[in-house]
């Protein structure tokens, strides 16, 4: 009898260890869809503010972007080079999410939602362009979310 | 003395019942990016033997489609609407996977890669027109591997 209270005891304390942890987790700030929409958040304001050195330091190093009408960039190096028209005073990008999803693990989430370009034709009338965009985060050995995949393309045709 | 044996016996079952669980797990088949890669190939396989109801078949009723020079379309059945073309026989849509990931947890992973369009302009002239893909993959609580997004946009303009 006092064997089987022993072993119930052991038990009830592995199970309360075991639902211990989950609810640390849980207050300790586990990552949801809006944890990544909050970073998203940042991103844009550093984009906005610091141009393509803003926009770029929310991109992981092994970062893949696919932009519309040109081949594949693979990392963060190579995008660098084509992301110099975020600093042009005369370009204004701009986005907000739609959806996001995250993993159960925490790790692997996306967003996805629409920009919107304006910038200044050469013959200098104010030009507006809208599309969309899906965003691959992935949270890096050092906590942070950063962008893995980024691509993105145009919406209806404006004419 | 005899208290403690039962206690040590207990918890070494314990662990011995996580560990189990894990190796189960990783002997199971739990998900690698080459898991993602490989239901992309059935996915591919069901297009092109059935079209748009193969097409579909991987797609998740709560789908988003990010549909070049178009709106975002929000679920299975509304992006049905859009995908008749796979059942004309003029039409060949083909793609492979260049990068693929997972989450930890095995349960949201992606697939980016190349996609080639074969079709017969109105001149009855063979076209071809490549373009890049980002496929979000969520697994679904039957076990099976869905698209929770798909987007595409055109690659180098060829003229």
């Amino acid at each position: 009898m006092k064997k089987a209270m022993v072993v119930i005891a052991v038990f009830v304390t592995a199970v309360s260890l075991v639902s211990w942890t989950h609810i640390v987790a849980a207050l300790d700030g586990k990552p949801t869809p809006e944890t990544i929409k909050d970073t998203e958040a940042r991103f844009l304001k550093a984009a906005l503010e610091h141009g393509s050195t803003g926009y770029l330091s929310f991109y992981s190093e092994s970062a893949v972007e696919l932009p519309d009408g040109a081949d594949a960039l693979i990392g963060r190096a190579n995008i660098a080079r084509t992301m110099r028209f975020l600093d042009d005073k005369n370009n204004r990008l701009t986005w907000a999410p739609v959806g996001a999803d995250i993993s159960a693990s925490g790790d692997l989430g996306y967003t996805w939602g629409t920009y919107e370009f304006r910038s200044k034709g050469p013959d200098g009338v104010d030009r507006v362009e809208h599309g969309k965009y899906l965003t691959v985060w992935k949270k890096q050995p050092d906590g942070t979310w950063k962008v893995a995949v980024d691509m993105g393309n145009k919406g209806p045709v404006q004419r």
